[in-house]
């Protein structure tokens, strides 16, 4: 123990949970601490952040400069994917103490010949810690305060900023007390807060109706698929598809011998979580889509669903996973009263945990092996937490760049858990948030609460399992609204796309959120061409994504207010303010409204005096305005919303030669 | 590891920086702790709360419901004076899953025969945990779940509210998930929270003017002070005090032969902090002024004052507890360009700090032995906080009813890690907030954020230091108005007592918060017998606060609207509403104030359609109210305040006989 540690440090931020877990970040940014630094008495104090990343031993050092009070605040860069750990010291600064009092004592024409002989040792001690020029020039300044005799430039010498600078910057930190706790970052790659997934199941991807697709027709999508702009294609699982209880269409019981099954159903005679269903195709063929999506800058994001259809192999080779009943059989999956009994779920409370645990992870790595570095992760809310954070860091530890996608629609409290756990990015309740009330109260939770640090929404308007009934009664209209909401609302969103494209929206029967002749449980022909697709709209609106960096930053989601409930405004801006994007959308899906919104220009970095030219990149449109007050007027079927980057107006009638 | 842990543990309150420090409670107690607790999956949970003292090994559970959504509630008693831990932990309830999952399956009339033998095995684990009747009787439920054929039977004693009582009373905690941090709770004597001091100098009780008092005639006030209802009587240092650079009369260099010095300026010949003042008396007078005071139901409070005169023997003896300037004289205080060379701060920085550590714990322990159990420590923020931290909690090992009252006026955040450190009660801002805002403001930042849980506040209207501009320019009104704050805003206060009630409030000069004549540098005169006392009013409002329990407990503070911006109003009530006292105080010392308050009656459980009886405590006038609208009209010199106890009109017309 260091009994002479003075500084103490309290309140870093950001921290989750008193540090038990990681904040999220991405490679390039900069991470911005705070805490509050303080010492006894009156002496002034230093402080810093600590930070390495986890393949460093040592400490790196990046300074703090004080904000208010006993409030201090700095950042530190973070350009490796992985762990950085940081914390912040704070300690006395002999120096900085000695030089205010003596601009007092001068002041007050105290007598100084002690306060420069103690003041010649502190810059002794900062001369000893330095090098080359500046340890001369502060040895000189030592012999200075210790020799000369002339006070005004005593006086002039010690109190220089300068000089100040250059003592602190060498002045050993004597007894720094440090934050209690080392606090952790995850750094991801950039799409891990940027991207735009397309789900699509490859075995409606044959060309031909009728015919099961393949992995190999499923190529032939990609271009389409990157016409459109997303950069993630996200495939149902892949694996063989159980018989016994196998559900039929519209997920009725007794499937027929003709009837496909859904693909979450997994495993067969034909294998289980790490074989491919024969229809799709070989291994091969998946590692040739791989390549392909690749080459064409689309990622394969992987369905890692761990249930088992009662084919599974595991249900026969480790029955000790499941809970048996009573009566010998294998334990269904029950909602009572509802059953499932085509699928078996995963018992996590077994003996031989270990061991499940162990094949759970194998199952992950042989597909990271072939190169999938995106998982989506279905409902992993369902599976025992500690097991998340083990096998998460597990792959992470192998195959630092992975990805993973949480479909967890549960409780909050559940979802940011699996979060915290590692979820690189989190299904939201955006799907059934409509009113702008609703949007509003939920973004800010998302955004401006402590979720934020470790939770990346992304908003999905669709779902093979969500048809939600916004989409069922609005038409096209209402796909568009929620489209431009997903896309502009967070850095991550997805469509289930076919069904989307198409504006698809007859639920199985009314009440319900299931599609009518769900693809879950039947083949569909997919096709590209199809005529009424929403396609370019889709296509515009990933472009303008793409074209305005403002999409790619966090935090900077900020609403604005209207006079219209039916309409929404809100703006992303980069942190420079080089890029303003304001967006504004009539959420009613029926009639045409109108009213003003009112801009938070402060926030904005736009000076009121000054018109700004809005242009609409959604609409094409060119607005000049001024001030805060803005005018809309949007309609359903002709322009919903408004994506209106600013543009300063750089020119004023002072420029011209006639003002002169 | 034990990977079949499903139930997490998260966001437990209190907890104070992450658990770092301990919540502070008194004996008698009940902690209410609260916590997120939830599992994967659809299964139900329970919580449960552990704690144990610091003595004991074993962890005690108390239980835990669920609150809302997944939080859950409890709580625990504290009984003993020390540390707590505490914690809170989860798991799965299988029988109560079980339960709710078989109710649905009847109301869907499914097929029960395996889920009852489900049952029997779950019930049998709790029977195996069970003796007795217990036993018995959850053995015969085991056995009608496994063998009686009745379906209605059966059904109706697999869902009884008694069978799952007894059920999930011996159900055993299968894998539960435990928080993962203990939490502390520190527990002191009720004095802690609920007290109230009188500040003497020792050397001003002389019978005879001019003559230096001493503890025996100390002793002669004990009566007195009790009369008042004080129950602590807090002393200025009674050390030997030093003469070199001694200040004279109204703090002037060059003190005369008479002087007598300030009682902080601790260290002479005769000796440092652990020697009495010759003039004073003897130890054995000190023991002897100890136990009268406890005969008389009074503690006293010793003062703590880290800092030496140059003459203690430390100076001679311990040269290297001092900072040395580079001419070998040791660094006396400065707070440049105010210079105090009266005074030696010991730097907490020495290398020999272990030394100083130990010597000054010994000055804990020296005066603990002779019976003291309230320190009253000067300037504690000028001392390391490691100090306080290591020494508080040495004291507490010995003496664990000892209280520690740290006197730091300094910013906000020291003052809060001071009282996390474990200082007892604090002294607080209260003595410079003087308008309705001020007030309100202050206290709920005391009271209604975190800071509740680790600073108790001790109110003081002066202190021989302070004699704010409030008390100098609002004469005898200002007085009382800041005396009926200060006893009834929190449970500790107290005043520099002579000059309190003989209102003294002459400052030494315009501007200045010192008092002319400052008993700090001169011997005076007290006379408990003195005409224009304070003392009966004094006695009245310590009166007030013994008869009425409201005041003892923490946390019921609450403020209620008034119209008047001079006029404050606010409650106190115990938590079973058995007392309610209502405060309303004209802040203006000058004017008559009149208006309206508006009562919270919901927060104070009175209703709404009843008559209360309102009793003025202090005016002995009664009124009745009804409704939340309240009228006052309070004059600085006659009445300036009430301090209403609501009493419920127990009896209405009904009960007449003529009603009938």
């Amino acid at each position: 123990m260091e009994g002479r540690i003075r500084a103490v440090v309290e309140h870093v931020t950001p921290e989750v949970d008193g540090g038990r877990f990681p904040v999220k970040r991405i490679i390039g940014d900069v991470v911005k601490v705070e805490a509050d630094v303080f010492a006894d008495g009156h002496d002034e104090v230093c402080a810093g952040i600590l930070y390495r990343h986890e393949s460093e031993d040592g400490w790196q050092q990046a300074p703090m400069q004080r904000l208010e009070g006993d409030r201090w605040g700095g950042q530190f860069p973070v350009s490796k994917v992985g762990r950085y750990g940081y914390s912040v010291e704070g300690w006395i600064d002999r120096f900085g103490t000695w030089r205010r009092d003596l601009t007092r004592r001068i002041a007050a024409g105290q007598e100084l010949e002690v306060e420069f002989q103690i003041g010649a040792v502190l810059v002794e001690e900062a001369a000893e810690a330095a090098a080359g020029e500046d340890r001369e020039r502060l040895a000189g300044w030592a012999q200075s305060l210790r020799h000369e005799t002339d006070q005004p430039v005593l006086a002039a010498l010690a109190t220089a900023q300068d000089t100040a600078a250059l003592v602190r910057r060498y002045s050993p930190r004597r007894f720094p007390g440090r934050y209690e706790k080392e606090l952790g970052v995850v750094v991801d790659r950039p799409r891990a807060r940027f991207s735009a997934w397309y789900e699509l199941f490859p075995r409606s991807c044959s060309p031909e109706p009728g015919r099961h697709g393949s992995l190999r027709d499923c190529e032939a999508w990609l271009p389409y698929v990157a016409s459109m702009g997303f950069d993630v294609l996200y495939l149902p699982p892949i694996h063989p598809i159980g018989r016994t209880f196998r559900k039929g269409k519209n997920n009725t019981l007794g499937a027929g011998p003709e009837d496909v099954g859904s693909p979450w159903a997994i495993g067969a005679d034909e294998g289980g979580h790490t074989s491919m269903h024969p229809s799709l195709g070989t291994l091969e063929d998946f590692d040739s889509l791989l390549a392909k999506a690749a080459a064409t800058g689309i990622e394969i994001a992987m369905d890692v669903a761990f249930q088992c259809s009662p084919d599974h192999p595991y249900a026969r080779e480790h029955p000790e996973w499941f809970r048996k009943r009573p009566d010998g059989t294998i334990q269904y999956a029950e909602n009572p009263p509802k059953k499932y009994q085509d699928i078996y779920p995963l018992d996590f409370e077994t003996a031989d945990w270990r061991s499940l645990w162990e094949e759970l992870r194998r199952v992950f790595f042989f597909w990271s092996a072939r190169g999938v570095r995106i998982f989506r992760v279905d409902n992993p809310h369902t599976k025992a937490f500690a097991f998340w954070e083990w096998v998460i860091g597990e792959v992470k530890a192998q195959y630092p760049e992975t990805l993973f996608l949480a479909e967890a629609f549960t409780r909050p409290k559940v979802m940011y858990r699996l979060a915290k756990l590692g979820f690189s990015q989190s299904y939201t309740y955006f799907t059934w948030r409509n009113t702008k009330e609703e949007i509003v109260a939920y973004f800010r939770e998302l955004q401006e609460t402590g979720v934020r640090e470790y939770l990346r929404p992304n908003l999905w308007p669709n779902t093979p399992d969500i048809l939600p009934e916004y989409l069922q009664v609005g038409g096209k209209p209402a796909f568009l609204v929620r489209l431009v909401l997903a896309a502009t609302l967070a850095g991550n969103y997805g469509i289930y796309g076919q069904a989307f494209e198409r504006a698809e929206n007859t639920p199985r029967e009314p009440g319900s959120e299931e599609y009518l002749n769900s693809e879950k449980y039947e083949l569909k022909h997919a096709d590209p061409q199809a005529a009424g697709s929403m396609k370019e709209f889709i296509a515009r609106i990933n472009r303008i994504r793409r074209e305005n960096p403002a999409f790619e930053e966090e935090g900077n989601l900020r609403f604005h207010e209207t006079d219209n409930p039916s309409v929404i405004c809100y703006s992303r801006a980069t942190g420079d303010r080089s890029n303003i994007v304001v967006i504004m959308v009539n959420l009613d899906a029926f009639h045409k409204q109108s009213g003003w919104a009112r801009l938070d220009l402060q926030a904005l970095g736009v000076d009121e005096q000054r018109t700004v030219q809005a242009h609409d990149l959604l609409g094409a449109g060119r607005y000049l305005w001024q001030g805060p007050r803005v005018y809309f007027e949007l309609s359903p079927e002709s322009l919903p919303a408004h994506i209106m980057r600013l543009r300063r107006w750089v020119r004023t009638e002072k420029q011209f030669d006639y003002y002169l």
